[in-house]
């Protein structure tokens, strides 16, 4: 099966998971700067989740760039990295319930939910390995993955520590973001090779 | 007429469908283990509808796959399908309204929406089967189609059965969603088969 | 410019709007038949809805079926085709906003969406048909428009008839969705041909 | 890396984006015309914004036409105006807060909005200048863009003339949509170039 409906598809929860964060940034009551400034601690969650949501997606965008078929699997493996990708809003809107400060517990599931999102995008890079044969450029790019494991380990640690300083669990999520948005010019000039 | 939009739009409905269940899974209102697990029997209710709308998905997906032309019967028919599943963020809402216990009404609504998304389903296969020739590879399909027959008749034990034992009709409905999970092998093969 | 974008664009609206409107369908607060029953207005009025928008996007599928290039000019109309039909989940709310019958003015605002709708339609055909040349299918379409004719009467009667005899109007409303669910026979074999 | 799923996902974003702003008008709690009126102010802020949104779209779709291949920079670029336009439903329904008139804070962040997001629309032009050759015709059209210029002037004056003559800001705003909404031929005559 090609890979086209299953992009489209992808395109589809993720423009919708992205832009529904913003309807818990509910317009504040009053119209002063402090009803404003009431609203920052969710609008910062937003910007987080926007961005992460943005990593994944152009992850997503250069995987499917490089894989040409799917099958059953790898549609169930993408919809079980769109599940936990869906509750991204979820835990974002908790993260903010407090005007004040991030408490412990919605710091954690925020963390869970990221460990568990690259736990699903682990699972379908390896059934698209499966999937394809050996030629794959996939297989070959895996072994470079070191941003994988450093991001996997920051959130295992981020998840117990926000038990305890919750501020610096939140630093975690903000490093695994940034290590993220910087460009992965290996991976696209690999893929602009395989366009030629 | 081409099929290229009809997925397309098809595929727009069933990403807001399957996004929008979680906004019905509000923040809690506060920030404990406990209020946490009061978000519970929404949550499983969500994962059971995300799956539900995802084996829709797939099996739409796979359909198309194999239909070359759509009419006007055709969209009318996969509209009816989308009516159906538009409802389910609905139901699954409504099946999580008591915190402490599934209740009788909404497990039987529930399994009714199922159960018409079902049959709308076998009338959109009618659809395109009349719309597409001898040759068309659904005919060929349809008569190994032993899992529609057993999921109907859960669907048809399971509405009535809700009043009675209502966890039995919960287990009932992820009995189906477990018998569709399963790959579809021979489906797959012959896809392929038509695309080489 | 070629018309795809503008297509994908149109589903993704009419994709939202269709499914916005379940949004309104919030859960019932008890678990009772009774309580299942106080939503049936808002329901009813969604299906009537759910319709509308179906009928709409069928057409928009027709049009642009056999449409090859947009222009500037194309682009605003068709936007301006879809800020009328966004209104509808508005409209459609404000319509079951009593639980026991429907209310004038609702009513007519309602219907004055739908006639705004479908002058909107007609500027978009209009629009299309200036954009293209002579061969245009289109413009040898559009004087077999019985049924334009007979819904924007329809429309123009229903509005100040919601005033006097509401329920009249919602039929008026009614019999419009039923004029346009009929399958349009000439026009599918029209775009047949030009697809061959 | 091709234009066609950075376009998809961009529709659907602008999509959901104009479409959620509906959800801000709420049905009117009474069915008369008083409580149709008290409407009109989140209307007329709906209208403007639908606008906006359709504008930054119909400059999106133009963009894309004459623009053949993305990299890592364009995808954030893009991600980055996706962000700023996403915000526009929050700050448009902050603006029609107040049912009787503009207020001042509002009117002035709707206004930084608007700015951002043309901040961001001319760095998205300039990174895909970067990542195209000489023969770019982006390049070209750059120099004649004294839209921008007039546009950005407009925001920067009406953010501080919020606080003073409040109605005044709304109505640069309004200007800035007007501008746009007048059909750059220039443009089209090119875009028709290039695609011949």
């Amino acid at each position: 099966m090609r890979t086209g409906r299953l992009e489209a598809f992808s395109d589809g929860v993720l423009a919708i998971v992205i832009t529904i964060m913003v309807l818990e940034l509910k317009a504040p009551e009053d119209t002063t700067f402090q009803s404003l400034l009431s609203v920052a601690p969710v609008f910062i969650s937003y910007v987080l989740s926007f961005i992460y949501i943005g990593i994944y997606w152009n992850n997503h965008h250069h995987l499917f760039q490089i894989s040409h078929k799917v099958n059953g699997s790898v549609l169930w493996a993408n919809l079980h990295l769109l599940f936990w990708l869906s509750l991204i809003p979820f835990t974002t809107s908790w993260l903010g319930e407090n005007e004040h400060y991030y408490e412990a517990l919605p710091v954690a599931t925020y963390g869970f939910v990221l460990l568990m999102s690259a736990v699903a995008y682990f699972i379908l890079e390896r059934t698209l390995i499966k999937n394809h044969d050996k030629d794959y450029l996939l297989a070959r790019l895996i072994i470079y993955k070191v941003k994988d494991y450093v991001s996997t380990a920051l959130y295992i640690i981020a998840i117990p520590l926000a038990f305890v300083y919750t501020w610096l669990a939140i630093v975690c999520y903000a490093i695994v973001a940034l290590i993220w948005l910087m460009p992965d010019k290996k991976m696209e000039t690999l893929i602009d090779e395989v366009e030629v």
